[in-house]
């Protein structure tokens, strides 16, 4: 398939090189040092996303939030000025529902089919193709971008109509995040008490404490080692948006918000580039200690 | 080895009859339906902890809380009143890291070695023998019963001294707590906003967000089955004994401090017997919602 890919960011990179190994033909923006290895990878340079749009059957975006979004879908020279007969567009941003479903109708009313696609499993499985994709809209369009999809992600899963997927998405997020920082939590509890927490993780992770978070965020806390990865003001902007859909619907979401404390304080002191696996920064600064590779 | 087991609950029960078909000989109690019921398999009656101390060389006990571990170790007719050479006693209770180790000096002082071992997996775990066990305590005592605990559980990890078993507990009741939270607040996020709860769980579980709490809680909210399994008064006791030592500790617990008082809520509203699973209904009680089965 002739597929456009705006948004060689950490993310957009690695999911634009796996499309093209997987022999799609691709088109992505000049102007970049990312578009310039994709074109000496066999990408085509456009000039813009109208200039993409028009020459693609499937837009995939993947951008950092709602507003980056709706400028590229529906802005001057966006993809809705690009609009043609046979045009689909999949943003795999993590943005609000609320955002997504705005997006879809300004692309309807000139005809374009838009799903929300958003992904979960970081940089590492954006380089293997093995994400997770949480796909919401029209079951037939799905059914069009599936295989594409296919490529980016060992998981594709849809889960409703038009804004399911960025919901999926946000519940992700929320789940993620109070992990992150009950692992925080307990270590720095561990580290307190005087028991190595190094052992702790050794003696819980067969159990139900047992979680993806502990294997891959736990190692990194224990080695001090916060190179993204995904940076906290990323899954700040993500609690954000699932705070104000929770606002919206009345939803109790008492850890979530005491979480994104944490990370807009830790944002505040010059850590919002870290992994969020530094959230346990937050936790040592309010106890006076270090875990890990410092003891 | 010749074993004396006291306690035989939900977790003691399956485990005594572990121990016994793995060809230790097992002295119990006697005055129960369980005690009567391995003494059918095999198991010697004996008439309480120091009569059970004075024929064994390791007592097992697994009870509720410390003060249950503080009389039956050292009250009257205690394992102490039975203490004689080559006795051992191991705690795998879920009890204070400062109880077990005041048990252990009361225990010291009449020559009795101890290790705190508490475990994680739940009745499930219990019966296949697949715990996991965290253990305190010296190193040449752990070596003596090792291969018992093996026959209690898949990983068997010594995580420090005296204490840091019921420490490594903590943290890994912290954890799970959490993460239930967390589940459950994703969870009636999706449910408010129109998104199939069961089809979040199935879009998320593959990525960072999967864990052994939504593979073997996600289910029970889903179906709305929450029968323990492990008990929301239990969990409830394991968070207050983790916020009595992070108080000594000055260790910052916020999402186990807003977890407890959930649990509490539900205990005052007559769940406390329902599996930790049901915090769900913390969250729908508060969004005035059900998730799973009834929609």
């Amino acid at each position: 398939m002739r597929i456009g890919f705006i948004g060689l960011g950490i993310m957009g990179r690695p999911m634009a090189l796996n499309l093209l190994r997987a022999g799609h033909d691709l088109v992505v923006s000049s102007g970049s040092h990312a578009a310039d290895e994709l074109a000496g990878a066999g990408a085509t340079l456009a000039d813009g996303p109208r200039a993409i749009a028009e020459q693609v059957e499937l837009v995939i975006t993947m951008l950092p939030n709602g507003p980056e979004v709706q400028q590229v879908a529906l802005g001057d020279d966006g993809v809705a000025a690009g609009a043609h007969d046979g045009l689909v567009l999949v943003d795999m941003s993590s943005i609000a529902p609320t955002a997504a479903r705005a997006v879809h109708d300004g692309l309807a009313a000139v005809g374009v089919p838009m799903l929300d696609a958003p992904v979960s499993g970081g940089e590492p499985k954006a380089v293997d193709g093995t994400l997770s994709i949480m796909v919401g809209g029209d079951e037939a369009v799905f059914d069009r971008v599936r295989d594409v999809l296919g490529v980016l992600g060992a998981s594709v899963v849809r889960v409703g109509p038009i804004g399911a997927g960025s919901t999926a998405k946000l519940a992700n997020q929320v789940v993620v995040a109070a992990n992150i920082a009950a692992v925080s939590e307990a270590l720095v509890l561990a580290e307190l008490a005087g028991v190595d927490p190094e052992a702790v993780v050794a003696a819980i992770r067969g159990g139900l404490a047992g979680s993806a978070v502990l294997e891959s965020k736990g190692p990194m806390m224990l080695r001090r080692d916060f190179a993204p990865g995904f940076r906290i003001e990323l899954h700040a902007k993500d609690l954000r948006n699932a705070r104000e859909t929770g606002e919206v619907l009345s939803a109790p979401l008492p850890l979530t918000t005491a979480v994104l404390a944490m990370m807009e304080q830790l944002e505040q002191d010059g850590h919002g580039g870290d992994d969020h696996s530094g959230l346990v920064q937050h936790y040592e600064d309010r106890a006076g200690t270090r875990i890990g590779a410092e003891r």
